[in-house]
């Protein structure tokens, strides 16, 4: 089993070294991420310019591989070859917070995993809910051992092609995790403001964001499951087709393109 | 009806032209787009930098402002009350190539739409499938008359909240189009290989790219319905969700984390 490392937080982030390491019992571990760090930044693949690959020691005995591009472009090199043997499994993260309902579709770390899963490889992102007031180092070890679990699982009862998982865990010690709950994608609340300023020069800026997301924590959605202290595991596929509204789309009428008989 | 235009190939492309002169007929309308191409962007937010954005004078009667954030910023900025009208309506494009299958998810075009999708602004996402060995500059008229049939019919018949079109219009004179077929995403195939080549030094990097995508042409999907001359309008949610999945998933055990009662 050759499973792959990758987050957004770039190769030095404390998560991404707790992630690798935990994988080592599972099988052999590659770690291949960002040289920087690329939250909030989506699906991106770089097509406009070639990537650079270096080597970095990560702690005593973990070497990894620091690429100048995005996430997706770190599973699009494993999966195009980089590695001499072939990638079995994408894991992403541990993500310094979480990513909850339509966080997935901004998430460097979700994005990551979706990559993986459009070329057929089972995928895992996993992402911490690090509260925001915390003023220490954020410990990964509990998240680790949990994401140790999960793969392990995963890897018994398998994913069926282009499914991924999104994980998310309450950052609590092990003991106060109440278990897995498998969920659905929540709602996100975003709380994004307008914040229209003047530089030193009278010119006008603006920043778009005014707090945290939250979120509806209903029971069965991945916000719900967080908020009780549960690791929530959503399954997620790549098709957004919304089925249910194709028949009524269906008796829609498009003037001068219907009448030709579609 | 304040309709909003954007896209993710810059204010200066034609096809963003085209179509905010097409929508005039239907409501006010208001550009707001990257001043700079983002294409293969991803659903991007500028987080750690404020946004400039100018006015710029697109044709003789059209002003429009240009940003320098990505697609979702300026949909950001729009919803968040840059203009002084609330935007009605989101459009995006028209996009210089088409967007089927998995592309929806890189795609600034169709993630400028689900930005809106997440405000619970109705949005619509246009590509046009200009063929790659085209020589010519190409013509967006055709385009743009679709696009305006399209954006009519949806301001009549309405869309439920968060939810997006994606279309795709095929490269055609309009007497050749023979119609619009509502659709589901279909199955884009990349070709993504690795290229390894030295740089002049003798330093390695890295290219995983290569040739277009092409695509399953399965009838009912976004890639058949262009491929046979239609125009294709697929319903998109933001809900990846693969409900399907959950039952199945419920029966996993998960070692130590199972026992304790999920």
């Amino acid at each position: 089993m050759h499973i792959m490392v990758t987050n957004d937080d770039g190769i030095n982030a404390p998560g991404l070294l707790a992630l690798a390491n935990a994988m080592k019992p599972l099988g052999q571990v590659s770690v291949l991420a960002p040289e920087r760090n690329w939250s909030s930044s989506g699906h991106v693949r770089t097509l406009d310019r070639p990537l650079r690959v270096k080597s970095v020691q990560m702690d005593h005995e973990l070497t990894g591989h620091a690429c100048d591009g995005a996430p997706s472009d770190c599973v699009a090199l494993a999966n195009a070859g980089f590695f001499n043997e072939k990638v079995d499994l994408v894991i992403s993260g541990i993500n310094s917070s979480a990513n909850l309902g339509h966080d997935v579709t901004y998430s460097g770390t979700v994005t990551a995993a979706m990559e993986a899963a459009i070329w057929g490889i089972p995928a895992i992102a996993f992402s911490l809910d690090i509260p925001e007031t915390l003023e220490t180092p954020p410990d990964y070890s509990t998240a680790a051992r949990v994401a140790r679990e999960i793969v392990a699982a995963t890897i018994q009862y398998g994913l069926p092609p282009h499914l991924l998982l999104n994980v998310n865990i309450p950052y609590l010690p092990f003991e106060e995790i109440r278990g897995v709950q498998i969920t659905r994608m929540g709602l996100r609340v975003y709380h994004d403001q307008l914040d229209r300023r003047l530089d030193p020069r009278g010119r006008p800026y603006y920043w778009t964001i005014g707090g945290s997301p939250t979120g509806v924590p209903e029971r069965g959605t991945d916000i719900g499951a967080i908020h009780e202290g549960y690791v929530s595991v959503t399954p997620l596929q790549l098709d957004l087709t919304a089925f249910h509204f194709i028949p009524e789309m269906n008796t829609w009428q498009w003037n001068g393109l219907s009448s030709k008989g579609s």
